[in-house]
């Protein structure tokens, strides 16, 4: 997916926290303006789970397929290119059916099952995986021990995907819980990659802060690290208008007693922030993030086409230039781009 | 696959040892003339095997697609309907793709594996399936625990798979050994049928003697079950003018230093049989067989259409029949049918 054009070049390198299918949207625009080498991608794998034998991974998948260039944009989620003969006659047969897997898509889990079962770590199979796919990005997963997101509900405790896709995110949310996060470690590659001398800034993409981006933070020395970060910490809001642009967020924010706007996400990450970007359509909140301490800009964050995402990136990348800059010469005015 | 003509009615049962495609042939023409509950199926899985964690039993499928009229006539294994974008996509990933697994074919793994992880038997797995396929024949394994067939070769000790599919039946085999036999016990549906008091003789099908039948005989209590029986035990044998209708047979009776024809299969079972089936094409046998103990019939056996195969079940419980006329009123002569 990195296009001919790369006006931003050479050294600077992020890392960037994502989940899901919103969260790869920019993804897919930050690889089109910055080399490979520049980036690294680290995904939340608190929604990993165990179905018919197969690991699945749904974030890093997402990921995946939209460096990869095979989203489907129709369904919003899995392969454009898909069939589904294996799910059509496991129904028939009686097996479970409720996770919606294409013939090609199971190829990309029976891989991974298979590379884990032989003592390989996520992060090997993701990167051989890959390999096949032709993406170049490093992709990680956020730790390659196990995390399981739990929802804790007024249906009981449910794990990530009964509550999404089985209960198709019904049931009011009380608290989420990481499971394993107390014993899981960062992957040494995002160790290495936060220690390197260009590293320019950390980039927390629009997916849920709640579901995929606090399992990120919850690994151990995550959180650690982004509190006293030599560079700034970015993140852009997955609420535009008081929606999500796609899934729960606004919904589990509201029954969290959340403000259901771009400000409840800024106060939701807090002092984690150097900087916080959030759509034009929410123009009004200005104001109110004026005078927060927080330095906020408002731009269009909606990404439809892929002009869209790589606008996105480009705005993204020069708000933690212009953070870094204020470092050396004084507070940043906030700005509409 | 039950036609309506139905002309062997009411009683009379028969356990029906089997292995992969070619017995499959006349479980089907069995099929076609029996009720349902006149039959039992026992089926080889010492070719059972775990491929990218699935638990895969090929001679139980084969059967099954049989009967539920799903069998590829073209390939000779698996389904017709088949699509293989799974294994496509698998390649390109780098998985293992030397096991052809078709997308639909591959439904029917995944829903065992998942019935054995969530700790059904085999014998209740198959039953499942088999309701998916509507396929009304009672289908068991020889034995729901695990027994693996291993083929000591001049290349070393392989796998069924390796031996078969990897390397493709091409080293020399020194010795088959059934590993697991000593421990597993027949499925106790097989021990059930077996004291019905309708039971009226046992039949061997076609299948590759020592690499499909010998397992199923090697399970305990099944041999010694077959040495002391109350009603006739006849075999049809899987070699035609010195060669098997399909896979190895051939090869591995001249490795094993057996006699390459019928005289050699028969010879094979011994004193387990009280009849014996040729081919009408090896009718030069004749006087080798009048010479043996054994009462021997010749007949067509190549099973090319859906009559071709009930008319070889048919030779077959006739030729039950006359054995256990014999029993009370004398000697049977040989006869061509």
């Amino acid at each position: 997916m990195n296009s001919s054009q790369k006006p931003v070049k050479g050294r600077p390198k992020y890392i960037v926290l994502t989940g899901g299918v919103g969260g790869a949207k920019l993804c897919q625009g930050l690889a089109r303006v910055l080399e490979p080498s520049q980036l690294l991608f680290v995904v939340n794998t608190g929604d990993d789970f165990t179905h018919l034998g197969l690991h699945i991974s749904p974030d890093v998948d997402s990921l995946m397929y939209a460096l990869a260039g095979l989203s489907s944009r129709e369904r919003g989620w899995g392969r454009d290119d898909e069939t589904w003969n294996c799910l059509e006659t496991l129904k028939k047969l009686g097996g479970e059916s409720w996770f919606r897997l294409g013939d090609r898509d199971l190829a990309l889990h029976l891989k991974r099952t298979a590379d884990l079962a032989a003592g390989k770590t996520l992060t090997q199979s993701i990167a051989s995986i890959k390999k096949g796919l032709r993406v170049k990005n490093r992709i990680v997963p956020m730790s390659n021990d196990p995390v399981r997101t739990k929802i804790d509900t007024d249906e009981g405790m449910l794990s990530f995907q009964e509550y999404f896709v089985s209960r198709q995110c019904q049931p009011k949310v009380n608290r989420v819980v990481y499971q394993g996060t107390w014993d899981a470690r960062m992957a040494s590659s995002v160790h290495t990659f936060l220690q390197s001398a260009e590293l320019r800034g950390t980039i927390i993409c629009p997916s849920n802060p709640v579901l995929s981006i606090d399992p990120i933070l919850e690994v151990e020395g995550m959180r650690d690290w982004l509190r006293f970060p030599h560079t700034p910490r970015v993140a852009v809001s997955p609420i535009i208008g008081g929606e999500a642009v796609k899934g729960p967020t606004a919904k589990i924010f509201k029954e969290l007693g959340k403000e259901v706007n771009a400000i409840g996400v800024a106060k939701h990450y807090g002092t984690l922030l150097d900087g916080f970007i959030y759509d034009r359509r929410d123009h009004y909140l200005e104001t109110r993030f004026k005078g927060m301490p927080l330095p906020a800009r408002s731009t269009d964050t909606l990404m439809q086409t892929d002009a869209d995402k790589e606008a996105l990136a480009r705005n993204v990348l020069q708000f933690i230039d212009d953070i870094s800059l204020e470092n050396v010469f004084g507070k940043l005015e906030p700005y509409d781009a």
